[in-house]
């Protein structure tokens, strides 16, 4: 969603770091990737901007490679705590304005936050709470905790409530939460009315609590 | 979300799919943990509702730990793609009736799908994608992709936009995306009007395609 | 036994796949043959067509070895459950007509199966079958099963038979079983009549249900 | 097939030794099965007379499991050349009538000729050789090679023979080989006449040259 | 040195940390040896005043050793940066007053510092530093370094220095440097006059700066 | 301090050795450094006079580095005991003139002495020493042990002295303890009076009895 | 052929040292093996007097066994140089009266000599120099070299010279060589005169320089 | 001692192997010394006719050496059987007249004669004989056992016998053993007579038996 073209080092080619890449090219900016393991390194070099394998916790790798004059670090080494750590500190002592880092355990975490990360990822943990949703509510493709209490939920319209209207549906009145938008095939309908009717390939945009959203899902979809 | 308390059965114990099982038992289920690592399991036997060290490939030790009675099972094991590929075959052939596999790569979730598991999951894959989102556009907190085009965003107001009005921002007939919630401290307005106005610490949720709410962001946030 | 040439590819160069490696160009056959482990490449080059050494898991190498024209893929790897079925699925997707795969486990045999492999060979546990049944009956040399109960056993003629004509032994009357043919060094006699005599060299065709050659064998050879 | 119970020792309880060892068992026999691995041993301690874990290369060690006592020692060690020499001196000098090892390689096999072992096998190439002949010739089931001249071979019926009278194929006449049986699923015939008619899921079995045979599945049966 | 009677907690026991705790407990204080290798702890565990063998990166394992109570916090870990940082920040968040780590790098000591650590020691450096001085000049038994310029030296009053009085040697005054004290066999003279006379087996202690102990010990110890 | 140029030759690069080998070439002399891993050579090929990578242990490469005519020989070799004995023996055996080795143990020591090294140095113990002295006695900077009795202090002087003369303190009748030197930072004055006062950014030097130094501390600094 | 039953101590129960230990048994002393290996100290244990295991380069452990009382120490570690020399420092420092070591180069050996071991011994270097010599001169069963000039030789008597005086064969007068015993299957013949006869089966004792024995052998023997 | 130059094959040039090499150079032989072991080999190549690195395994290689043309084959392989035993059987199937191999147990000495080797060595049982023999009766230098009864010793003259003639000890008529030679240093003294005298540093033959060698150096020599 940029528009001014950024440049990103990504250290670390490993399954995260190098989607990380990929989505980054795909975005549109600049990416130099950075991993001790020359496999890894040319496993990406057609995909990045520019791939490079190097020891990153060596500072005189780092400088020579022009780090300092990135937008943003990101540290994506796997399960090398050492490296992880060894590598953001360097990262910030060379001047690379943020930096962010992944970590694999509180721990970690905690080192990262002390030493001045801007920002610590979780992939994996942040992945299982995602996937534990999805597998508790079948219809929820994917969802956006907004706060503790309140959520956006993105649900695939089920068989039942296939030619219903929302007045039908009433889940205002009945449940407390709002349906903001309908993804048809043929095209999302923002705010819609209650006249508006579902089909069973919509899916819906439901706002509302928690326990709202979950008595909605309960009385009406399953 | 659930009211029924389903049984989910977890193989591999790692970040990934300890997080998993921390969140479903969070969200009021049971959750039987399966790992061949004795420390893995001992980790989080306190998390769990039950935890046991099993050799996950051998048919008779998933029989006997009665695998088969579960809703749901999770093939969360890390880099052995092997032992994910025979533990899901065993669970499908057991009887569990939705499997859900992580896969490492995509040649590892072809194979997946080939012997009939219900769902993939790439979990360093798909938060490598959505930090990298993260990462282009700073006030983007979160986001969902309703299709290809549309998108729901999370956005941060900034500094810049406090005490603006909609009206004056006025995003639908400005860039076509609209603005269907804003989160403040106070609570949350749903279907914001014309007249209601924005705050630095609140948080907007816009739907919108791509462009327009990059093109939104791009004029009006930064 | 084949007029047209085929072209075959071989993965996995260890001792099973260089012997059906061997005997495909013995019988008149192209073979490419394919192992990551250069040592077993260089070995085998000098007997198959062509001999290359290349991650078998890699989509790409396969492709550029134009894998997908060959006739029949066979995966020989040993040990490597993962390697094996990366590769197979590997096969089926580029287009390969037909391809058989070595299994070391009735787990490994039904992941095969299920991926679409046509021939799943156990050649460890079928050669144990057939040493076993020589084991048993040491004029055993070797046998053919046509159905659970009927079986072909080529036998060798023991010295206390030297000298008996196929009258005097008169097996189907005694016996239930025939001697279809016997193998003198002289040249084969292909369904022998009741005056042809036996001697000691010579090898007989037995046909049968397995308790009728039992029989058989335990009355007048041993 | 044998009538008198026989008493086997196999040294190796790996995919080859656990082979022989169950189908021992199968044709009623017992068996002593040793592994230096407990977790072999273990998995076969069911389905065999007695499992036991010995370092097999120390002689008190087979000489207190009274090894001398059995009718014969199967050497089925997989890659260790020199447990499977050692092992097999001992088994000769304590008073083993009949020792059959497998080897690895044709100089392994060398060694154990020398030291006197009444027979030795090689599983993965014979079953390399079995294999490719019936990757050859698609309708070929099994056969025995009763000189390296002639062959009986056991062949699938296919479609285009369906109905087809041995009249009408005349193999005697046309290529030199006869056949010999045809198993029917409703029983088998031996030494069929002409006027017996084939089916498409009948099993013909033909002793020939391999030259005939070869002939015979080109023009009729392909 | 101390009068109050201090505790102490050394993680790691090697030989720079099981010194320190020796020493510690001869200068009559508590020391709590903590090692993850149970043979370390062994071998300390007579001359501590209680030595454990535990993880000393998991926060529960040190909480439950009270370790929280301790005055100040040894981290004597060798060569795995990652244990030294994690065990550090745990000391740290724990509550530990005063912690003083080792450091194998510059890098290394720098995270330290980032993390809080109230003081760095590099006693491999350091000691290589100080054996340099002492090969360089070999009276040279000790030396405090007071600043860049002025140093402390204790030197070994050479042969030929025998019998003269500090009024022939007239360091003060032909080299600019001070002879403070002589340590000699039978008692230590302070503040010597100009008629005390050196034997060979004396030791002076010279305060002055580098350039003129080196003059005084080029000119007239040599 | 020395004027002389003397040639070093530094068998083992770790952190113990390049300290010794940085200062030695910091202090004006040429050293040789030499280790068996290419990369610790690499690191230090700078600041060293001549880095080789050689197996220390083989004679012949060390008489053909010319290692006889150096003035000293350092054995700094880590862990390896053998690797330092031998390199010791070949170091006298050729002729070098001093030689000091390090040991990791009192055991490793007495070999040392006994196949004639001129001096056994034991850095982590030495420093984990010194260490122990600081941690206990907190304004201790450095210390120099004169004699089992005597020791020189170099202690900070703590706020509670501010403004302090000597004569108010009285060290010398008050704990038989003298201050011979107070290192200010404008310039340090040696021998003080009793008129001169302490601030607190001023380093003390005082000679004493260990027992009158730490009554000097108690009562006085603290 | 000792009378009075000594104590030895032998550490390293690999095949030199438990073939000495072995030996000094059946001369009728006591032995102590102790190894690290508890295998080899279990397959030892009933051929001598006590085997035991124990780290041999802890002080305290050969203390504890009471090794100094010992009259002998043989050092028979096979390859671990290290082990080997802290070992014999041990039981030098013990006060074991004589200590042997067996060397494996040369270097190895000037360190046990120069830390004061009695006696070095070569074992393979020697055997390969004893074998060298054998296999030269076929007829030459065992040797002992009396000086760098004399041999004592015990040669097989061949064929050749069956039937043949000494008086035949003069070998003083023709080579300079003399034959001092013969030793035939009947008994030993000493200083034999020129009337005895050689048989084939006799053994000749010769003593002379190494020209006059090789020239014996080539003129007379071969 | 040979005359005509033979020449020498040794595969596995450790610490036996070279030992062998070298003494056969030494006595005038031609060698070609192989190990897959690269730096063994070049340790060797300058000592040895022709040193080459090979797998002695591979008849092809050891053929391409041109082995067959040796006169002896000597297989001084180290700890790995299965390598002794199949470069054995090669050299010997290569038609090499005469093979010698060192072997480690008595089961490996077995093997290699039932495979045909002309002769086995123990280098470290033998020579751990050889040195017990020595430690049990400390003047013995050297011996040759002639028979079960019957031995040679060269025995040191110990200060004792100093100025004794033959006569004054009459170890013939005392013990029944006999000297048969007495080296000194000026020259050998063969046969000697009663008035032949003795002095320190003389070495003295003895022919007998185990029991009177032994009563004369309980009585005279002690």
């Amino acid at each position: 969603m940029g528009i001014k073209k950024n440049q990103f080092v990504i250290v670390g080619l490993g399954r995260f770091g190098s989607s990380v890449g990929r989505e980054l090219i795909e975005l549109g900016h600049e990416v130099l990737g950075i991993d001790k393991d020359e496999e890894a390194v040319q496993d990406m070099s057609s995909e990045l901007t520019f791939a490079v394998s190097a020891d990153c916790t060596d500072e005189e790798a780092l400088r020579s490679l022009g780090v300092r004059n990135f937008d943003c670090g990101i540290v994506a080494i796997g399960d090398d705590i050492q490296a992880s750590i060894l590598t953001t500190i360097l990262l910030k002592d060379l001047g690379v304005k943020k930096v962010v880092a992944k970590a694999i355990s509180e721990l970690h975490g905690r080192v990262l936050e002390k030493i001045g990360v801007d920002r610590v990822v979780y992939p994996e943990r942040d992945m299982g709470i995602r996937v534990a949703h999805q597998l508790v509510s079948p219809n929820l493709l994917d969802y956006i905790e907004l706060s503790k209490e309140y959520t956006i939920a993105e649900l695939a319209v089920p068989q039942c409530l296939n030619g219903k209207s929302l007045h039908d549906l009433n889940p205002r009145a009945r449940f407390g939460c709002s349906i903001v938008a309908i993804n048809k095939p043929g095209g999302i309908i923002i705010a819609p009315t209650a006249t508006d009717v579902l089909s069973e390939r919509d899916v819906m945009v439901v706002i509302g609590t928690n326990d709202q959203i979950e008595d909605f899902e309960a009385a009406v979809i399953r």
